[in-house]
């Protein structure tokens, strides 16, 4: 890691979590400039690199992504959401990517921890027994499949007559959002083929793609 | 249900979800009295109420708790964790179970996503392998028996020479406790038979389990 004036470092890999944080790093980028650029530190996870003691200081969990915010006296944040929660709450002056109602601002948790406790979990467990787990055991690769699914069909229902989770009318693209595209967008590795069963859902991530902010974070490290 | 003039209804049953919130709310009642006095609406899990359409309207993943606020327009809030910072936020006037200082509120959201996205997850699939999947899988058993304790481990390392989770000092009882004690609390259903291993995690729940309000929490409905 050279000295660098960029405000935060963010200690990461290519995963759907870490591309969570990049891409609200990006989307602010777009809005605010340098004052929200960032340094990347990539962590190489096959070598366990994030369970060294000096990774254990910034995470106990011994999980990407971190964030240091060298601005800020060099707090660390951990946990994907929480990252997300602390970018908004100090860098986002104009509440672009949340909201100040707080009735919105409670859909938009209730949505992170929807995703937070279910699509990244269980589509973590689906990815895990399709293709890490060292046996073949059908009844939990049926399960996690299954799981991932039915969170889908939950978003699918939220998504109807909706272009975003969170907000009135059609809703605004957000935080809420953020938290959870990453996961779904690489839903082929949980072996769900296709998002054809849920044409809000599918929608919804195509629109996502749309976005060069979007398609830059996914593109770090 | 009948009517009622207790400003709040709570859809929950007999688990640590739905405990994380009744423990919150007796906290809050015993601070502020009736102001935040609630009524219990018992849904038993094992008939599956809870994925008809009255109860998906209030909640669309078909889970408890689910709180209805009817002081507010009949508010409907799911997902045990936002539950709890939707109380905060509303009725928790002199923040004794939360912070002001960003830093600390930000701690607090860390490690309330911890255990929100890690031990109620993993510790619920230990539970499923332990005692209800129609196999015996001796590798997924293993699996999500060593998560849990990995993630008990981590709580260890933070409460090394504190008694709570977030705040200065030896920290203040928060919902970053209440949002994952009551998992803590029932680990011999995910077959870890004893908390010897952690100490700190031993002692914080015994911390908790002498207060009254606690105990009154956890023996909803």
């Amino acid at each position: 890691m050279s000295a660098s004036s960029k405000p935060f470092v963010l200690y990461t890999g290519p995963t759907p979590n870490g591309h969570k944080v990049s891409v609200l790093l990006e989307e602010l980028k777009a809005v605010y400039g340098n004052a929200v650029d960032y340094e990347v530190f990539r962590i190489d996870i096959s070598t366990n690199v994030q369970k060294e003691p000096w990774f254990i200081k910034l995470n106990p969990n011994g999980r990407i992504p971190v964030l240091t915010d060298k601005s800020r006296n060099n707090f660390n944040v951990f946990e994907t959401a929480a990252i997300l929660l602390y970018l908004e709450h100090h860098y986002d002056k104009e509440k672009r990517f949340t909201f100040e109602d707080p009735d919105e601002l409670s859909e938009q948790l209730q949505w992170m921890f929807f995703a937070h406790g279910g699509v990244g979990p269980m589509q973590g467990q689906s990815n895990h027994f399709q293709r890490a787990a060292p046996e073949d055991i059908p009844y939990a690769k049926n399960r996690y499949v299954e799981e991932t699914k039915r969170l889908y069909g939950v978003l699918e229902i939220r998504l109807s007559g909706r272009d975003y989770l969170v907000g009135s009318g059609k809703g605004k693209y957000s935080v809420a959002d953020i938290n959870v595209l990453p996961w779904v967008r690489i839903h082929k590795y949980a072996a769900i083929e296709s998002l054809d069963e849920w044409p809000n859902v599918k929608a919804w991530v195509a629109r996502a793609l749309e976005r060069p902010t979007f398609q830059a974070g996914i593109a770090v490290p």
